[in-house]
C-alpha cells in the first residue's frame, strides 16, 4: 500500500507522455463502420495489442467474423482475476466540416479558463477511456514491478456497429475469458468532479413495424375517403402507445419492474437533477416522462418507448397526392429490472395486431433484444472500488443507474457468471458520436490516477 | 345535320392514321418536370402547333417561365366560341424495369380478347385524350371544310408539374382566351361502355407540417423518458385527425359541405358501386370512410384528409437509437362545395399548434389551395353534351362528382367566367402515372366519334 504514493506521483509526472501515447492510438482512423478503413482498424488493435505485450501480457489479436478482438492476459495465480473491456473503434466522423480540427489529428487546447482536453474521435469514447486503465497499470508496474491482481483485457472492434461478433466469441472463449469480475470503461461521471459507478443498465427491444394496406400506392383523389391509410394506422398506434400521465399502455408491459427503495429515492432526491439542468441543455424545458417520478427515475430506473424512426409515403421536395401502400417505424423500449425483452417484444406485436383495420397488416423485424443488468451495489469489488474513487475525487461517489444499455455487461453476467465494474470517466459534454468529441485532461489524468487506486484495493 | 354521318364514316375509315399521327406524337418524350427533356418537351408543344396549324387554326407557341403554352384560335362569327384544354407533358417513366415495352416507342396490342390499346407514356394523359378531340376537328374539317362552333385550343406543358405557370398565363391574355364556356378532356369514363361528364370536382388543400423538439438528435438511452419526441407528437396530433366515425374533428371543417339531394343519391345508388368492386381492385376490401355514407359519395363528394407522406428519425437499416429532433408529414385535404382553402389550412394550423406541447414547435409550408369546382349540370351546353355522348354509346350517360383535383376549371371560372365541360374517354386501369400506361382503342376510336358529335350539338 506504501507503494500507492509513488505510483499516483509517476501518474502525475507522465501526463504528457500518456497524452502522447493516447494521441498515437487517436491518429489511427479506426472507424469500424466503414469497410474503406478496415486496414487502420486492425492497425488501431495491433498498436494496443503491442503496448500491452510490452506491458508484459500475453497478447493476441483473436479474429472473429468481423473486427479483431484485442485479447492478452496477467494471470496472478492466487490474487483475484479480474476481466477488463473496452472498445478501440470509434464512431464515423460526419459532418466532417463541423470539426473545429482533423478528428484524425488530435489537439490538447483550454476549452474553458482551467479546463484543457483533447479533442479527436475515439479521445473519449473509448479509447481516452481504455488509456487510463492501461496507463495505470503500467506506472505501478514501473513502480513495483508486476500488478496487484491476475487481468484479462478484451477490447473489440465493433462496439460501434453493435458488437455483432462479441457474444459469440465470449461463448467460444468462456473457459479461456473465466475471472472473479469484470470492469467496463466506457461510462461517465455524474458531474466534473464526481465519480459514478453504475449500478443498473436498462435493457432493450428494438422493433421494426411494417404495414401494408392496398397491393400499390394509390391516388388521393381517386381513392381517398375510402382506402385505408396505412400512415394514419400507423400513427393512431404509436399515439395509443403512451397515455396522458406518459405510461406505457400495452399490457403487462410494467411485469418486472420494481418500485425503488425508500433508501434509492433518498440519494435520487439528494443529486437535485433538475430539468434546467438536464434537458436545457439540449433546448427542451419540460420532462413528458411519466408523471409522480423524479426526473432521474424517468431516465435511469423506468422502461420507456421511443418511435426511432417513422416513414411512409411521399417524402421528397413539394407535393404529390399519394395514399402509400406502406409505412413504418423504428419503436424501442427500453427495460428495466426483471422486464423479460421476448414477453415485450410479443406483447408489442399483439398490442399493433390487434389494432389493424381488416385491410392492413403488420409484418415485424426484431433488432435486439436484451434484459436490464443490475450490479451488486453491495458486492466487496464495487464497496472497495468506491472507497477508491472516494479518496481520489474527495470523498461523494455517486452509485446510480444509468438509462443506456451497454450489453457486453449481460454477456459478461449470462455466459461467464460475472458481476461487472462500471466505473468510467466520460462528462455529458464530450460529445461522443457527434463533431468535436473531447475529453478532459482531468479525466484522462483523474481517471489513470482512480484505476491505480482501484488496482491495489482490489487486490486487499 | 346531315354531314355528321359521312364524318363518322371517315373518323371509322382514318383509325389507323389516327394511331399513326398519335403514336408519332407519343414518341418524343416529353417529360415536362425533367430538364433533362426540355428539348423535346418543346418539339411535342411545336408537333402540335403544327398539326394545328395544318387544320386551319392560328397557332403559337407562348412562352411562359416554364414549358410555352401551345395557343391556336379559328374564330367563328356569329357561332359559339369554346376553350379547349389539354396538356402535351406527361409524367416520369421510372422504374423502367416494369415497362413491356419502351415507354416512348408506341406498340398497339390486344390486351385481352377483343379489346385492343396503345401502351405508351402518355397515352392517355393527355396526349390521347387531346388527339380525340384534333381528330374530330381534322374529320369535321375534311368533310365540311369548316368547324361548327369557334375554337380556342390552349394546351399546356406543366401539368404534371403542378401548372405553375398557368394561373399567371391566364390571368395576362383573358382578353385572347374570351370564349362562351371551356372543354376539358383530361377525366375518365364511368366504366368502359358508360361515358361520364364531371359535374364536381374536389378541391384541396396541401400541407407539410414540420416539427421541431429539442436543439438535436439525443440519444434515447440518455434521454428517453424524459426528452419530447417529436414523433410521439406528430402521430398524436394525426391521429385525432380522424374520429372513429371517420370524420375529420378539426373544428368548422365541414362549414360550407352541402348534404346531396334526394336525387343524387338516388342516382349514386343506382351506380352502384360495391366496395368488392372499387376496393377489390387494389387488395382491399373495406372502406374506410365517413359512416353512413355511400362510397361513391365518400370518395366524390365528401371531403377528406389523407397524410400523404411522414418521416422522422432513422429511417435506414437495422437500429439506431436516437430521438429526433424534428418529424415531419404532409397532409392534404379534398374540399367540396363551399369550403374555404384559405380557412382550412388556417384551422388545421390551429388544430396542430393547440396540440403542440411547450417544447415542440411547428412550422407549416402550404404546397396548394384551390376550392372544389361544381359545373352547372342543367346548362344548355351539359345537356348537348349529354346528348351527343348517349347517341354515341348507346344510351347511358352518367353525370356525377370526381375526387380529384383539376385546378384549371376553378381558373377558367375565377378568371374568365367560364363554366367548363369536363368529358374525357380514360378507364381505370389505364395506369396513368405508372408503368405500361395504355389507352384503349375504343377510347380513342369513339372519344373521337364522341367529340365529331358533339361538336356539331353544340352549334345548334
Amino acid at each position: 500500500m506504501s507503494q500507492l504514493p509513488a505510483i499516483l506521483s509517476r501518474l502525475d509526472a507522465d501526463l504528457d507522455t500518456s497524452l502522447a501515447r493516447l494521441s498515437s492510438w487517436l491518429e489511427i482512423p479506426s472507424i469500424g463502420t466503414d469497410p474503406a478503413f478496415d486496414t487502420d482498424t486492425r492497425r488501431a488493435a495491433e498498436w494496443l495489442r503491442s503496448d500491452l505485450e510490452g506491458l508484459g501480457f500475453k497478447a493476441e489479436l483473436r479474429e472473429t467474423g468481423g473486427h479483431p478482438v484485442v485479447l492478452a492476459h496477467r494471470p496472478k495465480p492466487g490474487a483475484p482475476h479480474a476481466l477488463f473491456y473496452g472498445h478501440y473503434d470509434v464512431q464515423p466522423v460526419d459532418p466532417l466540416d463541423l470539426w473545429a480540427n482533423d478528428p484524425f489529428k488530435p489537439v490538447v487546447k483550454e476549452i474553458e479558463p482551467g479546463r484543457k482536453a483533447i479533442l479527436a474521435r475515439g479521445a473519449c469514447d473509448d479509447k481516452g477511456q481504455v488509456m487510463t486503465f492501461v496507463e495505470a497499470m503500467r506506472a505501478t508496474l514501473a513502480e513495483t514491478g508486476d500488478l496487484p491482481i491476475g487481468l484479462t483485457i478484451l477490447v473489440e472492434g465493433e462496439e460501434e456497429s453493435g458488437s455483432v461478433n462479441l457474444p459469440g466469441f465470449i461463448k467460444a472463449n468462456a473457459a479461456e475469458l473465466k475471472a472473479d469480475f469484470a470492469m467496463v470503461c466506457d461510462t461517465g461521471m455524474w458531474d466534473r468532479v464526481t465519480p459514478l459507478i453504475t449500478s443498473t443498465l436498462r435493457g432493450m427491444v428494438y422493433q421494426e413495424v411494417r404495414l401494408t394496406a392496398a397491393d400499390r400506392d394509390l391516388h388521393s383523389g381517386l381513392f381517398g375517403g375510402a382506402a385505408a391509410n396505412p400512415i394514419h394506422v400507423l400513427t393512431k398506434i404509436i399515439a395509443e402507445i403512451h397515455d396522458e400521465a406518459g405510461r406505457i399502455t400495452i399490457p403487462a408491459f410494467y411485469d418486472g419492474v420494481h418500485e425503488p427503495t425508500n433508501a434509492q429515492k433518498a440519494e435520487w432526491a439528494d443529486l437535485n437533477l433538475t430539468e434546467k439542468e438536464f434537458l436545457g441543455q439540449v433546448g427542451l424545458k419540460h420532462s413528458v416522462g411519466e408523471r409522480g417520478r423524479m426526473l432521474i427515475e424517468q431516465i435511469q430506473s423506468r422502461p420507456t418507448c421511443d418511435v426511432n424512426g417513422i416513414w411512409g409515403g411521399y417524402t421528397g421536395e413539394g407535393s404529390k397526392t399519394v395514399i402509400a401502400a406502406k409505412a413504418s417505424a423504428k419503436v424501442s423500449f427500453r427495460l428495466v429490472g426483471d422486464q423479460d425483452p421476448a414477453k415485450i417484444a410479443a406483447a408489442f406485436h399483439q398490442f399493433v395486431r390487434e389494432r389493424l383495420p381488416e385491410d392492413v397488416t403488420a409484418e415485424f423485424i426484431g433488432h435486439a433484444g436484451s434484459p436490464a443488468l443490475a450490479v451488486p451495489v453491495d458486492s466487496p469489488v464495487l464497496q472497495k472500488a468506491r472507497k477508491a474513487l472516494a479518496e481520489e475525487w474527495g470523498g461523494r461517489v455517486v452509485s446510480i443507474g444509468s438509462g443506456g444499455s451497454i450489453p457486453v455487461g449481460g454477456d459478461f453476467k449470462r455466459t461467464l457468471g460475472l458481476d461487472t465494474l462500471f466505473v468510467g470517466f466520460g462528462l455529458d459534454d464530450d460529445r461522443v458520436h457527434s463533431p468535436n468529441e473531447k475529453y478532459d485532461l482531468s479525466s484522462f489524468h483523474k481517471g489513470q490516477r482512480s484505476w491505480a487506486r482501484i488496482l491495489r484495493a482490489l487486490a486487499s
